[in-house]
């Protein structure tokens, strides 16, 4: 029988090497280490770990594969932090304000090629090919939520779009090129990458929903931060739906307010069905996820994959 | 004997591919036509081609290679002109200035990873590593650069790592690829490689001295960024070395300082050399690259490498 725990032993083992990966110039040294001393939850590099655990060995190439998974993803943080002007990244102060936009926008394209240099050694063409394509996504997701500030008129299949682009993707892209580091079988492929990429859009759905917290202090993070940048997500967009006119002329009043009142703000989406309608489509998710995973025939994968999912259901923040 | 425009013909359908290449949304489709609608001079796209073009045929993979080179220099403009605030770019106003800097960010990262996308398609792991590692590197020389800014300390090596990362690294990048897929001999790789480097080199160099021009309407764009932005480059480093103590507190003066007297600022430098010495070292890289130019065998790329020297040299934009 599989350690239970061995996969959080190879998720130290990946961050570790991510963070004494050798980077001579000291300016860039500095900016690394600041990016990497606080880890995230590591979600998506487990995720790549998971899929490619197959053959129940530690493989160089399967924790490689996994930084790589990391790197992307914290490239696509640092950027997005100078995108929506944020203070705050995993509890600290993010780099564009320790340092400066344009440091945020140079070191996340360094820990972007520095992703890309590793996937290319890995040398397998398929995985550089899915990694390559949702990296494109993933930017994609956020060029198309930019130009969706502000807009009422934006459609639920719009919003899971840009759910599944900024996050499932990478989610989905984590597993596939996992289950093909391990030269799995088509049927392992498509449902461990169905199931990760469901995983992603109830994991970001979610995201929205404590981003309506009115507990700030739970989370560890300002809350209410999408509704005062204009950010139409889920709760707003099913109140929007369900409100009268006059109701309407209030939400909108609520879009790109800094000075927010965030009580009446979210006394009146909730009223309006917009916390429980977005947990009727986060259930959704969650049945198609769950689903897919129960399709896994490696029980210790389709177990964990399923904790995973409850991890995403219940998170706090 | 070879039609001699082969080469610019080859270069337009490269410049219409990139145009044409087919993106579905349409806030990014704006983006990117808007982008490319300003043709650069294709400086780094030719030497793909040319160093590519051995056989003497239109090869689809060629046109495909010259313009993922076009794409990732491109998208390090777009993050340049975020990074510099930069207003105009290829004598349009910039993309940061007409949309935002969060837009910049993005449709950068966009054109990077469509990049990558692309020359995973063309299926060659050692191009794959050399233009991983070339994007990785101009990071690295942005980055190391930031990190200069208003550091009248900076050494003469500094300033040419600067300059062969920056700039000179995809010019080599460009050149040791395309070579790579014409399945080259390694000594004309070598050859060809080493003199794109010392030309990307010779071209940064010229470029920060026409930054020091006193006639702005002449290369249609503004001038004295450098001094303005707190940039050190070669004239102002050399004239520092050659000053006095009044002198270099003067020239101190003059970084970072948005209302600079221009021309002021420029008969100090070029009284204390800053122009002359700028232009000794030029002289330098043009006699490296025109040496390792002459060691190719083929006499038209010769010949044509030799052109595209010449054109640094002269270049008066």
């Amino acid at each position: 029988m599989k350690n239970k725990n061995f996969i959080e032993k190879e998720l130290l083992l990946v961050k570790n090497f991510i963070k004494d990966e050798i980077i001579e110039e000291r300016s860039i040294k500095d900016l690394y280490r600041y990016i990497f001393q606080s880890d995230g939850k590591g979600l998506r590099a487990k995720l790549s770990l998971l899929s490619s655990s197959k053959n129940k060995r530690i493989n160089k190439k399967r924790l490689e594969l996994s930084a790589v998974i990391e790197l992307l993803h914290t490239a696509t943080l640092v950027h997005d932090d100078v995108v929506d002007n944020s203070s705050v990244r995993r509890g600290v102060t993010s780099v564009n304000k320790v340092w400066s936009n344009s440091h945020g926008v140079l070191i996340g394209d360094y820990i972007y090629s520095k992703a890309f240099v590793l996937m290319v050694q890995i040398g397998k063409q398929d995985i550089l090919s899915e990694l390559a394509h949702a990296t494109n996504d993933i930017s994609k997701g956020e060029l198309i939520q930019l130009d969706a500030l502000n807009n009422t008129k934006i459609k639920l299949n719009d919003l899971e779009n840009i759910s599944y682009y900024k996050t499932g993707r990478l989610f989905e892209a984590a597993a596939k090129s996992g289950a093909l580091l391990a030269n799995s079988d088509n049927q392992f492929i498509k449902n461990i990458s169905e199931c990760a990429k469901n995983l992603g859009i109830l994991f970001q759905i979610k995201d929205d929903l404590l981003d309506y917290s009115t507990d700030s202090k739970k989370i560890g993070k300002p809350v209410f931060q999408d509704l005062k940048e204009g950010k139409v997500t889920y709760p707003f967009y099913f109140a929007y739906k369900n409100a009268n006119k006059a109701e309407k002329l209030n939400l909108e009043s609520f879009l790109g307010k800094s000075n927010l009142n965030e009580k009446v703000a979210y006394e009146l989406i909730e009223k309006l069905g917009g916390i429980e309608n977005t947990e009727l489509l986060a259930a959704t998710y969650l049945k198609e996820a769950t689903h897919k995973a129960n399709l896994i025939k490696d029980e210790y994968i389709k177990q964990e994959m399923l904790k995973l999912i409850i991890l995403a259901l219940n998170r706090k923040k």
